[in-house]
């Protein structure tokens, strides 16, 4: 059983499916918290989570859950380009279209083309792109949206315009949760740590050394707030290289002596 | 003329209100790169803009537009607690609220108080705190609202439960947004800068080896995506001192010479 974020016809279902193949049911959930607690609980074996977005950044929810709160691992990652489409009721054409509806954000996402070329449409902000593609489909040729090539399959919609968003290089990176660490070891490996450091002057760049010393490249590093007060951060980093290697778990080891809460997110093969 | 994010009532309508003393005339603006942006073109003299909540993390828009569009220097910041409060229409007593209504994130910030002590009430989203203020205003007594005090006195609310957040340690850091930068120095600045690096390892460590190597302590890093591809990001740093120190310009200007893109975004005075 294989948790996603739905409602059915988002990009978190098109990447459930495409990463699954079919060889596992799903189900949906309704944020990224709840579907990691289920991991975490058992109720669920795996699920595919988005944690950062090529144009967004991080998906704050994801990391904040995964850094702090649930006794999960990481244990792979797929990575999804995102596609916009301007999908209208079966046989309708272009000059129907009055009003162009969807979420706020892919409606952001197309907002100089749908200037340009739809100067007169009214539009209108949705709860979910899924609602607005039933909106669309339940229509009479006027309403147009924005959504997947998944929410068209779904409900019965044509593409009028395949990938319409205004920036082309859209993709997002879903990292897969299981209870259970991964054994799996291949030749290009990442690994995710969350640490918090003490407030004193060079802490971080001493926490970095340690890779540095080992010659381990750092893949990514951020900070999210730890929620107490301004200015105290969680780091949560991604090196490249497997807790199994040796150099790497020594390193790991010597950052978790100089740290103070650490917890180690999984090692897992890297996608990009 | 000071832009601050509208509408009235809002947390950041206090801090506008607040830091400026009265001293200022205010404009409304409905979102932070506009309001950035008309600092930029000199529409108005400055902006108090939000760009982190201890909570939240960093407000991801304004991070964006200073570091990579606009051209404007932070020249100050000013920390506002932020205080919910379950507002009622004048004379309307716990047992009459059949509805709760706010934007969904004062509603989540409250949400356990809520279920402890209003289980049978219907919550519902507003798009905004100043509707949800005005449909109480406007109710019978049975719909409350969860705002600020600055709401409370605009919309002629009681304040039926003073600051009901769960969590009690919410405020949010502001930046003051100018043209031109700040000549003021005092013996606590903190200096923000924006830069990418060449994705190769070892290359923030040797970035963050500058400010080491020059007893320079780093406040806050963060990174962002450059928007175009995943796994390429832009810096923020915040460092304690003044650009004015020479000890401080000689390292930032190592940085700069060792990084690629690189913008100065300010040295002010440190509020936290």
């Amino acid at each position: 059983m294989l948790g996603y974020l739905g409602p059915e016809g988002t990009f978190s279902h098109q990447a459930a499916v495409e990463w699954s193949g079919g060889a596992c049911e799903l189900r949906q959930y309704s944020s990224m918290p709840a579907m990691i607690r289920a991991v975490d609980s058992g109720e669920i074996e795996k699920a595919i989570v988005p944690i950062e977005n090529s144009i967004e950044g991080s998906v704050n929810a994801t990391i904040d859950t995964l850094a702090l709160e649930a006794d999960v691992y990481i244990t792979g990652e797929y990575i999804l380009s995102i596609k916009e489409n301007l999908l209208v009721k079966k046989g309708a054409r272009a000059e129907d279209i009055k009003i162009i509806t969807s979420h706020p954000q892919p409606l952001g996402q197309c907002s100089r083309m749908l200037k340009e070329e739809f100067p007169d449409a009214v539009l209108e902000s949705a709860a979910s792109t899924s609602a607005a593609a039933k909106r669309t489909a339940e229509g009479d040729g006027s309403v147009a949206c924005i959504g997947s090539g998944t929410s068209a399959e779904l409900y019965g919609l044509d593409i009028l315009k395949p990938d319409c968003a205004d920036e082309k290089h859209n993709s997002t990176r879903f990292v897969i949760v299981e209870k259970n660490m991964s054994k799996k070891v291949t030749d290009h490996d990442k690994t995710s740590i969350a640490f918090t450091l003490e407030n004193k002057p060079g802490a971080l760049y001493s926490a970095l050394k340690l890779f540095a010393d080992a010659s381990i490249n750092m893949v990514k590093i951020e900070s999210r707030p730890l929620k107490d007060e301004l200015g105290k951060y969680i780091f949560i980093v991604d090196i490249e290289g497997n807790i199994d290697d040796a150099s790497i778990y020594f390193a790991l080891d010597k950052v978790r002596r100089s740290t103070g809460y650490y917890k180690f997110l999984g090692s897992y093969e890297m996608k990009n």
